[in-house]
C-alpha cells in the first residue's frame, strides 16, 4: 500500500519512528484502500473482494470475505479487541499487532500469541496517533517503534467503511466465541455484506456498518466435529437471535441512552450463519436478511 | 496484454512505428482481453471484473467496474470523445491518448491534460488504423510515433463488447458533466451492467452494449458537498429521465431514420443511478433496471 | 502453490522423483486450495474465482469459472478421463497431463496432444498415488517422473469440492461433444454454479457437485457458425433434456443399484445453457436451474 500510496489517495508519514498510514481520515482514501486496508487487517490471511449484491433491492457493492485461516485472520487479528488509548486519545485497534501484544484474554483461548520483529496494526479513527502511542503500541507489541505501522481510518471514509463490513465472518467467529464454542472446529469461511453508503458522522457510520451485518450479513462457516453441538448452537447465532434484534443500530443505540453497554453483546453477528459441517455434511443454519432495515439504516428510498 | 498475447488471443504488430494490438478485429480475442482492455481505457485507474449477475432474469457475466479516481479515469482516458479520422479511417478513440492530446472541450472543464512520454488510445473498429492515422494521433498527443501503442477492437466482439458495457460509470459522468455538474464532486464510484451476447454485426453490437447500460446499468457515485443539489439532479440522471427511453436502442436509432443525432444525447446514462455523499451520509437515489428491454435487445427468448 | 504451501494448507512431498502435492486428503486445504486446483487442472488457461449466487434461495458461494481456450483448457485438460488405475489404486484423473499422454479418443476429436517436458496432473481422491502409478503416468507422458506434479483432493474436501463445481464450462463441452458438435467452434465461455457444502463421504460429495452444476449450473457458450444447427442443439444440451433429470444425483444412483453407468450419460450437463453466436448474435437458450432440488441435495432446510 505505501509503495501505492499515490494511487490509492492514502499518505504514508513518520511519527518519531512509527510508519502511520492515512486511509481515509485528511485524505480521501478510497475503495481499494479499504479492501487493502481489510486484508491487512486479518494479516494477509484472507481476501477481501468488492462484489455486487442485490440485498438491499437493489444491485450494489457489497463485500465479500473468505479466510483458510479463521482464527488467525479474524480472532487473532481482526477483531477490533485492543482499546488504543492515551494522552485523551482512543481508537478500536485490530490487526495482527494484537497477536503479538497478546494481552487480551481472547488469545489464551485461541492458543497461540506471536513473537513479531515487525508489527500492522489498524485504527478506526480520524485522528492520526500521537507518537506516545505509538511508542505504547509498539512496547506492548515488543517491536522497536520504528518496526510499527499503524494504518486508520475513520468509519465514515470510503476505506474504514469497507473496512468495517469486510467483518461478516469475523463477527460470527466472535459470536460462537461468546457462546463457548470451540473456535479451532472452524477450518474455513466465507462471507458477504452489503456496502452501505458512507455516513457522515462516526455515529451513523458505526450504525450502518454494524446494520449492515446484523441485517445483510450472510457467512458460511466450514466446521468440524459433531452435529448435536452444532444443532444446538445455530439458531443462537445470528443476530435474530438477540432480543435487541430488528431495529437499526443507531435507533437502538438512542433508546438505550447512547449507551454501547446496554445492547445486548449477543446481538453482533451476521443475519444469517450456516455452519457447514465437514465431518458428516450436515449443514446447521439459521437467521434471514432484513432488507427494509438496512434499506431504512442506509437511508435508501 | 503484449507480453500475453498468444494467451489473450491477441496480435501485436508495428506500423511505421506505432504499436497496434488488436483485440478482436482479424483475431479472436476473448473475454479476458476485453476485460484488460477495459482497464487500459481507464489509464489503469480503475479495476475491472467479470461478475454474476441477474438482471436480465437468469445469471449471466456482467461487467463490474470500480475506480478510485473518477475523472482521471473515466473523463479524461476511457469516454470516447476522440473521433479519429483520416484517409476515409473512422473510429471512435478513447484511452489516457485523449488527455495527452487534451483537444477536447472537456479538458478545460476538468482541468487537467498530460503530457506524456508514451500513450495508449483504444479504437472501437474492426480495422487496423493507418501509418498516417497513427503518425496524426502521436503528433497530436505529441509523443513519438514509436511510443504509440492503439489497441483496437469492434463492438461486435467478445472484447469489445465487454470494453463497452464496462463504461457504466463513465456514461454516469458524462450524462453529469453535460447536466452541468461538478464532477470534481465525484470521489469514487462504482458500477455494474450485464454482458449482452456479442452482436453479429456493429451496429447491433452497438444497441446491444447501449442497452445493457441504459435498461441494466446500475451505478454509485460517492460525491461530496451540498445534498441539494444532489436532489435536484438525481431524478435528470438516469437514462428513464429521457423521453427517448423504454425502447431498444436500435429500434430508437431506426425510429429517428438512422440519425444519431437525432437521439436525446441526455439518454445516455445508466438505469439507476445512487449519488452517495460522503459530507452528509444522504444518497439521492432513482431510475430502475427494464429486464424486458434488456431481453428483447439481447434477443433472448 | 508449492511456495505457498503453509498459507494453502497443504503439503508437498516427493515419491521417488514424482512430487505429489496434498490439497484435502491429509491435510485441511482450503477453498483457495481449491481455486488454484480449478485453475491448474485446467492448465492455467482459465480463471476461476469464488463469487457469491442467490440460486439456492440464500446467498452463498460459487465457482465461476470463465476461458478464452475452451477446449484446450476444459477438453485437453480439466474433463476428467483418465482412470488412473494400478496396484489397486484407483483416482480419476484430470488436468494438462492427459494432452501430453494423449490417450483417449477424445484427442483425435480436438486434433492435438501436447509434447511436454514437465506435466501436471489432477487426481480426485483422498489417497496419494503410490510410487508405480506415478512412473507409469509419467511414463505415458513421455516425461521423467521428476518433471511430473500430480495434485489430489477427495470430493468431501474444501479443495476438491470447488475444483469439481468450477467444471460447469467443462461439463457443457463435454455434453456436446457427446451430441457430436464440433467443438472448435466453441471460442470462449463463462459459467457459474453454487458451491454444495462439502460432503461427509465420497459418494455424497460425488452428488452435490453433480447436482450444483446439473441443477444450478449456468453457461453461456460464445460460439461461430450456423445457427440452424445452435437451434437444434440447444434443447438437447442443458440436464433437462434428459429422462433422468429431476432428481438428485445420490437418489438417482440408488435408484439404479449404484450401477454408474445405467445413468444416463446423456444426464451430465449444466441446469442452463446458452451458445451465443458470434457470428450472428443470435443466442440459443434452454434449461432452468431448479433450486430445490438443490436445496434437498445440499441438506439445506
Amino acid at each position: 500500500m505505501a509503495a501505492d500510496a499515490e494511487r490509492l489517495r492514502i499518505s504514508v508519514t513518520e511519527d518519531d519512528g512509527a510508519r502511520l498510514i492515512d486511509c481515509g481520515a485528511a485524505v480521501p482514501g478510497g475503495v481499494e484502500a479499504g479492501r487493502l486496508l481489510a486484508e491487512a487487517s486479518m494479516a494477509g490471511l484472507g481476501a477481501v473482494t468488492v462484489a455486487a449484491t442485490a440485498v438491499t433491492g437493489e444491485e450494489g457493492p457489497a463485500a465479500v470475505v473468505r479466510t483458510d485461516h479463521p482464527i488467525a485472520a479474524c480472532m487473532a487479528a481482526q477483531y477490533a479487541g485492543w482499546e488504543v488509548k492515551g494522552d485523551g486519545y482512543f481508537a478500536m485497534g485490530s490487526g495482527p499487532m494484537r497477536a503479538a501484544a497478546g494481552r487480551e484474554d481472547l488469545f489464551a483461548d485461541i492458543g497461540f500469541t506471536e513473537q513479531a520483529e515487525a508489527c500492522l496494526g489498524v485504527l478506526e479513527t480520524n485522528t492520526a496517533p500521537p507518537a506516545e502511542v505509538c511508542a505504547d503500541i509498539a512496547r506492548k507489541c515488543g517491536v522497536a517503534t520504528d518496526n510499527l505501522t499503524l494504518l486508520y481510518a475513520p468509519t465514515n471514509s470510503l476505506a474504514g467503511n469497507l473496512q468495517v463490513v469486510a467483518r461478516s465472518v469475523e463477527t460470527a467467529l466472535h459470536k460462537l466465541h461468546e457462546l463457548g464454542f470451540d473456535l479451532n472446529r472452524i477450518q474455513s469461511a466465507w462471507g458477504t455484506a452489503p456496502l452501505p453508503p458512507v455516513a457522515g458522522d462516526a455515529l451513523t457510520g458505526i450504525g450502518r456498518t454494524n446494520d449492515a451485518i446484523l441485517y445483510g450479513g450472510q457467512v458460511v462457516l466450514y466446521v468440524r466435529g459433531d452435529d448435536d453441538s452444532l444443532a444446538a448452537i445455530a439458531p443462537r447465532l445470528p443476530s435474530g437471535a438477540s432480543p435487541d434484534h430488528g431495529r437499526p443500530f443507531g435507533e437502538l443505540f438512542a433508546a438505550y441512552d447512547h449507551d454501547f453497554y446496554k445492547i445486548d453483546k449477543l446481538l453482533f453477528s451476521p443475519a444469517r450463519a450456516t455452519l457447514a459441517n465437514l465431518d458428516t455434511g450436515r449443514s446447521h443454519a439459521a437467521g434471514e436478511v432484513l432488507p427494509d432495515v438496512l434499506r431504512q439504516s442506509f437511508g435508501l428510498s
